[in-house]
């Protein structure tokens, strides 16, 4: 990826809007540059838009600020990620021409390296106490087993599954469907800002950029296809997470729901789910097992781990603070590792995707193909 | 069926237990008279019995009191139904080995008639009051749609579905563990007692006869055998209306469960079958749509209805009594044809059963086949 390539998706994110098919068409057969030549730079009409189409885009020519939004972003501790680039998740490419242009990045660890071991938790925002304990629980569950949680940053389910994960030490990653430098809803501005400490904050949309009905419900494909598979917890017919397991289904991702009384409106649209091909799942334990046998998109879990080398010095950092045999908590690795608990954790999800450390509720230790490996070559660390 | 056929397997009755392969297989290959020669006769050892074994059996032959039975039966308003006779449900011979040996059945209506179109809705004794409300609801839906409820007649979720049906004016059938004469539970006298009046309380088990726990078991699979599907409402692991629904799915019969919240240990039961291959539920119409697809058992719902003159009085009577094509109340077909109103309930869900009347709510009329050929010899009923 060139920087001119880069410098024009960040000058289109402002004008293509997400899940935008003719768009990521142009991109595929045109390229960025050349793209944004012809829409920003005036140039003869791209292919397949009428000239109303064509007008509209151009009409959003005046938005184009690319060195601003990447100093904005920069100043909100976020960066851009697009395809090409190392920390690209490889999963978004399935989404074909709706693939996002490129997303903002607000966080430590590897978004590419997180997505890897990740599962959404969505649902209602609207939702019981009932649905808010089960996705603190899945949340927390999820967190405990080394999985990451992703969700859409929204009240209820999605409120209640990020504080599971981090209340339990974990990963966690909201799925912003505006600007990651402008927390929506504003009730969860203290929540936002604390996933993006501990975990990251993505999003599709450039810095400042609101939120609106069809960017939230585009937002959730992006859920669908950065996951191994997605749980649906309390939704009503016709609800927004819905839309998220649907898009995961297509996917060939793995759909879940947690059910609940037949007597209940918000769990109707689950039942509904259920009663298709989504998996009835019941806790934690049952969401890992059935997306843990997914092969496909993590590393071999049983095949030798990737040489230590090829790991970033953080990564390498934190891998070298770890006990021979033993488990230690976050805290303990930190300290060992002189670094904040925050990035730690960040750095043992990443590992953990990568198949060198296991979670085993508080405490993380090296799996037992890294054991050897690392071992041998500690002091070099 | 011969006299003595079905006086040798009043008989036997008394000596093989419900459920026993063995014994089954004996009056497959020999007979019933033969068998209750060898046997309370003190003939040779049939095939297969260890020596052990044909004396226990042997040991039991003390209780053998057929004309007592058949007595006692009569006095309890009751009858013994066996295989060959013009009541027995076909698809009880689906057990094969382990087919009962006879059922007694107490009340009006058509055993063999009244299962064409059955349901069974089971679950725990100890239900919560969710699971009461669900299996009423369920037990007066189906009702309302022309389905026979079949349960077991206990406490909780069997008995919630007995009352939603009765309550509804509908058709129910317990299938006890016990002697048809000797409610069990003792708390559900009263209840069991309307059942016979009302709908058929059916048994494998002689008059007077107490339930074992390993009778309770082998009751299921004259339910999940007798309907066209099992719904479970309600059930701790190892529960057993699980055994139940297994058994229906060994069956080919459809298999459905009610789920409820996952922190409810009442629902683990029923959440560990919809992660198999039961369908989940959420109410009657679904249970209706499910198992009124499967038209293997039901005479052609689409076809010409059975001839009239096939049907036996009782049933022309309360034929004749609906009116050409409004809609009558179960009351109102009773005044006109001058029976008794549980009659007339029973007579309609065998006339349902087989394709000549529907019920809508608590209306009753002529299926639209029915209508053409029932209204132009009105007058000769």
């Amino acid at each position: 990826m060139t920087d001119d390539e880069r410098h024009a998706r960040v000058a289109l994110a402002r004008i293509i809007e997400p899940g935008d098919e003719l768009g990521g068409r142009w991109l595929r057969e045109f390229g960025a540059v050349e793209v944004a030549r012809r829409l920003v730079g005036g140039g003869e009409p791209l292919p397949g838009a009428s000239a109303k189409r064509w007008e509209g885009l151009r009409g959003r020519v005046g938005r184009v600020r690319p060195e601003r939004d990447l100093a904005e972003a920069r100043a909100a501790g976020a960066r851009f990620v697009c395809p090409g680039d190392p920390e690209w998740p490889a999963q978004l490419d399935d989404l074909g021409d709706s693939r996002p242009t490129g997303l903002w990045v607000r966080g430590r660890p590897s978004l590419r390296i997180w997505a890897l071991r990740s599962v959404a938790v969505v649902g209602a925002r609207a939702c019981t106490e009932y649905g808010a304990h089960v996705a603190a629980m899945l949340g927390s569950g999820l967190a405990e087993r080394g999985w990451v949680v992703v969700s859409g940053g929204a009240y209820g389910v999605d409120g209640a599954a990020h504080r599971g994960a981090l209340g339990a030490g974990g990963a966690t990653v909201a799925v912003l469907a505006c600007g990651v430098d402008r927390p929506y809803p504003r009730g969860h501005t203290q929540l936002i800002t604390r996933i993006a400490e501990q975990g990251l904050v993505v999003g599709e949309l450039p810095p400042g950029d609101h939120p609106t009905p069809s960017r939230f419900i585009l937002r959730n494909r992006v859920i669908a296809a950065l996951t191994r598979g997605t749980v649906v917890v309390e939704a009503a017919y016709r609800s927004g997470a819905l839309v998220t397991a649907r898009a995961a289904q297509r996917l060939g991702r793995f759909t879940m729901g947690v059910p609940g009384p037949v007597t209940s409106g918000l769990s109707a649209g689950v039942h509904e789910l259920l009663r298709g091909e989504a998996v009835l799942v019941s806790d934690a334990e049952e969401v890992a097992e059935l997306v843990g046998d997914m092969g496909e998109l993590a590393p071999d879990r049983r095949g030798p781990v990737l040489p230590r080398d090829l790991l970033e010095p953080g990564a390498r950092r934190v891998l070298a603070a770890l006990p021979g045999r033993a488990a230690a908590s976050a805290d303990e690795i930190a300290r060992e590792a002189g670094t904040a608990k925050d990035d730690v954790v960040g750095r043992l999800y990443e590992l953990r995707s990568l198949g060198y450390v296991e979670r085993h509720g508080d405490g993380w230790k090296l799996t037992r193909q890294a054991m050897i490996s690392v071992r041998g070559d500690r002091k070099e660390c």
